[in-house]
């Protein structure tokens, strides 16, 4: 297991993953899940601690709201649209003929209302439309996300698992939230054994004015992320991130702090299966054998 | 609560639904995924019993998989197909000129390797494909599924959560898990305090010829289903059916028994969200006043 390729190897072998021909689209053994479940607990527990309200979003986010988020502006590379049928007996005639026969079909569909979700947190903006209590709103989110960036690297698959402690509210309280959110959320994790290291990072904007972008984020230091080593050498990859959204959602979605300022966002997300690949690639394939600490840690 | 609009209502104003602005598209609150999740490990159990593989998969499907269950002809208005922008700079200064003034933009988007999850049955077939063992293959499957069938009622939703008892092996194993297995399920869940009723019953098919399919279907008893009352004046809902899909899946996925001949599959999928949504219109929206067999059953 000394590189990546070798780690997502050893996982299918192990029966951990099962692949489905397609990078990064992996079914999860009872084993996996039964972790992934362990780390959804240990950070609902930290929502509860915070009041925040507890949803689990479906793995489509409704289309007006993507838009809003102007993801298709930043990131139209890795975003998943999602198309229906709408025809009647003869376009569906001429589509299983262009399908049987290899031809594209693109044509023949229309825009549905939904998209894949992108990120767990998109759908509790347009909840808070309107006027924020003095405290801010804390939610706890968790969704099945797309991106699309195929890869044979086990770290980095398309549909995954994603978990976010959210806040909306005064500039403040988002900025408290990074930092000390952020830090609680790496104190977790470490709890588990996993060897982090925090860096300033920034999301990948697409294309030219994307470079720009990517740099003023990082210069003003709106995106850390937590990272563990998983498989390659023990290439460090990014497990958990704080982010400062500032008025990013604010704005477009008309939400303001009970002053009448716009409002400011930020998240804690847990990259669910990152953390399970850096828990194995850590402490081994088998649970039995973890330390003590971490098994109480993840199943208490 | 005397039609399905007014349950619908009323989960929402319970808030253990959460409405996101599109028909069939809602978060899930702690409560009501607690239920979900009391239900998976109910199956999960008798899954072990039956020595299946347990797999949960992602919510999207391999393209190729996708097109060998014959999907795209039976139920072309269903599918959720998924597309990828792979363009420059300059296609992308494009789609945001049309984004953003509201034209379409379907035309400068590809086609990507995954569909949405119909069933999540689907990736286990390419995964028997060759020779089968004499007592054939059992599969324990999750995932979330997708269907374009947007609606008020809360019981037709477009995202929701799929679990499914699979059987890959001779036609008499395949008829043997779609009967015996289907009553088991049925057993289950009237444990949980559900008034079932069994019904001879069709998927909805596309089209002039979808209609000869689903007679033919009807007549054969190739379908059953487990209704259940829920909202709109008690009407009921299939929530778990049992399917005998014969060689549909064997052929395609070139399956064979350990005797060369063309591997039958049966199915009995439970639906995660119905069954949940079954048990709060039957007991009421607090399991602290459920009865005692119910609560032992789904939280043992």
């Amino acid at each position: 297991m000394t590189d990546s390729a070798g780690f997502g190897t050893a996982l299918v072998e192990a029966g951990l993953l099962y692949p489905t021909g397609v990078p990064g689209v992996s079914g999860r053994s009872r084993l996996y899940a039964d972790v992934v479940r362990g780390l959804h607990d240990l950070v609902d527990r930290w929502g509860a601690e915070l009041g925040a309200i507890e949803i689990q979003f479906p793995p489509v986010v409704n289309r007006t709201t993507f838009e809003q988020t102007n993801y298709i502006q930043s990131f139209p590379d890795l975003m998943g649209v999602i198309e229906v049928f709408t025809g009647d007996d003869r376009d569906h005639a001429e589509l299983c003929r262009r399908s049987e026969s290899g031809k594209d079909w693109n044509d023949l569909l229309d825009a549905s209302e939904v998209f894949l979700a992108s990120a767990a947190c998109h759908p509790v903006y347009p909840m808070c439309t309107g006027t924020l209590p003095p405290e801010g709103c804390h939610f706890n989110v968790q969704s099945y996300c797309f991106r699309h960036e195929p890869s044979s690297d086990p770290a980095r698959m398309q549909s995954f698992q994603m978990h976010e402690l959210v806040v909306v509210g005064t500039p403040e309280q988002a900025q408290r939230h990074r930092d000390e959110g952020l830090e609680h959320g790496i104190v977790l994790l470490r709890r588990l054994g996993l060897d982090l290291a925090v860096v300033t990072a920034n999301d990948p904007f697409f294309g030219r004015l994307g470079t720009a972008m990517a740099h003023n984020q990082q210069d003003e230091a709106l995106k850390l992320e937590g990272t563990a080593p998983i498989g390659a050498d023990d290439h460090a990859v990014a497990i958990i991130s704080g982010n400062c959204h500032r008025d990013h959602f604010g704005a477009p979605f008309a939400i303001q702090t009970a002053d009448g300022d716009v409002a400011h966002s930020a998240c804690v997300a847990f990259g669910m299966d990152r953390i399970t690949l850096a828990l194995f690639w850590k402490h081994g394939f088998d649970p039995e054998h973890w330390p003590a600490e971490v098994v109480t840690t993840l199943w208490p």
